[in-house]
């Protein structure tokens, strides 16, 4: 990967998605050295012009578009497109740093929170995977105090926003919450009849949904077996046991959550605060709490509620807030690109 | 307390607040054996005349109200009023049941969850002390899976609905869904002006607030505070861990509490299932995903996700939701006082 005169060749695969278009914008606020940029996306939206810093671009059709003379390709485009078309970039020279979930569990495959696991990304043969958004937000917050006590134990409850589901998902988030609002008495009383459901099985317009992704073993979801087969891998922690619930809410942007961790040894909450502090991508609230509002549109993952847990173990809970599409993606993505140019 | 020729002589103290609304509308359906009712709130809304089943009633002067003759009063009018006036009902002969935290921690008071501890009810000496909302759900679903295995932890993480602070609340939840709908660009990029917070210290609508109630000992809020001492009393668990925290959602109705519960010895789902569909006002959703919409006007509590703990400690992870207005609140008033009518 040798940089061209003003940069790499990047493209974004996926470029017209809610993730997609949050990459083009953190790529050119961040600067990062782009010599050439390609939007890619599904034939639907294959033709369309997108202004960019990089001038006027045309999407391109993933399915009939040349990998070649790409150095780095940002994938959002859904774990299927990335199945099928990840590896004709990589083989064709690119590295693809890919934001699905098809290649996290590959264990040749190096799976990259920036600023907790950077060394992994060096061992890439071509593609480099970005957790899911909720495990990441989780570790911002809890692998800087897995570095310093060893973590055993992490029991992990969630409040994803709906764009974590995409531009749809947070349509039918914004009509539901109108029908809804026309139901007053149905909210309060019950008696409500079931509004549009397209994303999710039931409604999300002022409710919760305990049950993010498709049902998988034991009673959890793929969601639920994400934050623990990828917390092990990124921690590089086999035998951590991860106790997850995740809950969508009626947010736009900004996924929360609430985590009680066990450590080795105890670990008290000034130490918790000073480790977490000293964690590049991570602000500390000490005093005052951050919700997903407060997370939406800036890069940092807020921390805040750190207390010691009630049993005598010695834990710590805490309460990690993103910006999913931002560090819980796109960021991260680009990220890893950053660590990788800097070498 | 014997009976009028209809029935009892019933006051709601806090008639105008939405606990005291709901009372009255759950005696008037469940047929409470009412012979005379009597409704009282503060000065402001004294003088009002509210229609009933009991014709119609002008709500009294808690101040100046003489509380002799009451056989039940039922009091929703916060913590402060509680200290001040169920002392005289209960110096009049009454027996209060006191929804408030006013007397909850007091050993000598019982703290009562109708289906759960109902035999704690008949110690009383005047005043019966109602659980705060969220503990009363996730005892509804954890409490016979103590019966059955004895519980030794319960890490329990709750999202609870705007009702559970009052009326104004939900007006402020209300309001803010508006405002925010104007400024929707705000929910996925930032850059949002506080809007205006009354009830609450930061933004609800379109958000949800890792903070519940007011900061106590610990780093924990009085109401995490709460979920671990009346769980502690109610289930007679005096040594019991609970690793509590209190979010607020973006929900009119309904409180929603992720547990994940360990055992003196393992339980399998199967098992959890079946002690639980065996207590009364419980409904088990075990292939359908139970939501604060769904309880919302219902008297059940209801469990979904009923699965395995994935460490080996044969625990179990539930999903609750109930109904804060009902059982959360005025149902388990009145269940109580049924207790104590049936004798």
């Amino acid at each position: 990967m040798k940089p061209g005169k003003d940069g790499y060749n990047v493209a974004i695969v996926g470029a017209t998605g809610a993730v997609g278009r949050t990459m083009l914008e953190i790529l050119t606020t961040r600067q990062f050295p782009v010599d050439r940029l390609r939007l890619l996306a599904s034939s639907r939206s294959a033709g369309t012009v997108v202004e960019t810093a990089w001038g006027d671009l045309t999407i391109e059709d993933l399915a009939t578009a040349d990998p070649s003379g790409t150095d780095i390709a940002l994938f959002s485009a859904g774990a299927d497109r990335s199945r099928a078309f990840a590896g004709s970039f990589a083989a064709a020279g690119a590295v693809v740093i890919d934001n699905s979930s098809a290649f996290r569990s590959d264990p040749d495959i190096p799976l990259v929170v920036a600023g907790v696991n950077d060394h992994a990304a060096f061992a890439h043969r071509g593609i480099i995977a970005n957790p899911n958004c909720t495990t990441m937000v989780a570790l911002m917050g809890v692998a800087p105090l897995a570095r310093i006590a060893g973590l055993r134990r992490m029991v992990a409850t969630s409040y994803q926003s709906v764009s974590g589901s995409g531009m749809a998902a947070m349509d039918e988030l914004v009509d539901q919450v109108a029908w809804f609002q026309k139901n007053r008495d149905a909210l309060v009383f019950g008696g409500w009849e079931e509004p549009d459901v397209k994303v999710y099985s039931r409604p999300i317009g002022w409710n919760v949904l305990p049950f993010a992704g498709e049902m998988a073993e034991d009673g959890h979801t793929n969601e639920e077996w994400k934050l623990v087969n990828e917390s092990r891998k990124i921690l590089d922690l086999p035998a951590l046991v991860v106790e997850p619930t995740c809950v969508r809410v009626p947010v736009m942007v900004g996924h929360g959550i609430a985590a009680s961790c066990y450590f080795d040894r105890p670990v008290d909450r000034q130490e918790a605060i000073e480790a977490i502090k000293a964690s590049p991508g991570v602000q500390v609230w000490a005093d005052r709490v951050a919700t997903p509002l407060d997370s939406a549109g800036i890069d940092d993952v807020l921390v805040s509620r750190i207390r010691p847990t009630l049993s005598e173990d010695g834990g710590i809970s805490l309460w990690a807030v993103g910006d999913n599409l931002r560090k819980g993606a796109a960021l991260n993505t680009i990220e890893i690109a950053e660590v990788l140019v800097a070498g």
